[in-house]
């Protein structure tokens, strides 16, 4: 029997993605042995989760009504790359080569799990997309998901802007018999004349 | 880049044992998709975390002073099970077989991370023996730490009160051939009348 605020505690862990029982005990126990500090912390850091919203227009998370990226001057805002998630970006941003606004769907079309086009956030896609749109560049997952996000979205937008999506090939530093054969397939279409 | 709050959420989860930048980012999201509810729920929770002590008897995590056991009237203070940590309690009070109170150490003697026995919380173990005390039964882990500790306690301990150690032998709904040979070894040492 644990004192009622240490139960607490593990049944609000066990509310992360992947945490049952034994781990949520486990954060507890570390979380107890924290100086004040650390827990003084944590518990501000935690708190804070409630002040941040999602950018009214592109859906990324923001601690303002627009993101940093739609809040910015230097970006491009005729480019829109569309991805599936928030976290997306974080990749997208560290190769440094794209410099046009983005747009995050929150999900892709996965109609075994019920998620249908209505669930993404792509109406406020469709009203973002005007005259001064010069492209979109699909960055969903190469997953089943994310194939069928990027069909649909292509659909959608063919005829009102231009639709590009992310090339498929070889990765830099991998080996080609380690190549799976449908990538191998793709990277062969996808050849570029040198 | 994330927003300020989100990057802090992120920092504040790898506090928690085990989780790296890539499940801290993962908690984060999951953490921002919860309703209104599940996040006030969460802040609560962790913001009790500030308010748990440890038993000034026992050591125990408690909300008071003292802890469940400690307080209770009903448990036999004559006979105190050293455990190395709280949750080693959980397990023992789940058998229903001890009725004593507890005294948690800690951890566990370990030269070579540096734990030695002033490190853990044997001083006010030893405070609590008196003429009173009829046994100290030793439930520190079945492995190199918890039998050093054990052995410095019985050391320790031997002169001023009856000590004794848990038995081992074969799990109960085990194999015998599925054994390992020192526990088979303890097994067979340790093996009682019919």
């Amino acid at each position: 029997m644990y004192p009622r605020k240490f139960e607490d505690l593990t049944e609000a862990f066990r509310h992360l993605p992947g945490v049952g029982a034994k781990t949520a005990e486990r954060y507890a126990f570390a979380a107890m042995s924290w100086d004040k500090q650390t827990q003084e912390n944590f518990i501000q850091a935690v708190s804070g989760m409630k002040d941040m919203k999602l950018c009214k227009t592109c859906g990324n998370i923001a601690d303002d009504d627009l993101c940093v990226y739609c809040k910015a001057s230097d970006r491009n805002p005729k480019i829109i790359c569309v991805v599936q998630n928030a976290k997306d970006i974080q990749a997208i941003e560290n190769t440094g080569s794209f410099k046009g606004l983005y747009h995050v769907l929150n999900g892709g079309i996965n109609t075994q799990k019920g998620i249908l086009p209505e669930d993404l956030n792509i109406e406020s896609l469709m009203e973002r997309i005007n005259e001064d749109t010069e492209e979109v560049i699909l960055a969903t997952d190469p997953t089943v998901e994310g194939e069928t996000t990027a069909l649909y979205l292509t659909r959608l937008l063919d005829r009102k802007t231009k639709v590009s999506r992310l090339a498929y090939g070889i990765s830099v530093g991998s080996h080609l018999d380690y190549t799976d054969t449908l990538t191998l397939t793709k990277a062969f279409e996808g050849r570029t004349q040198k």
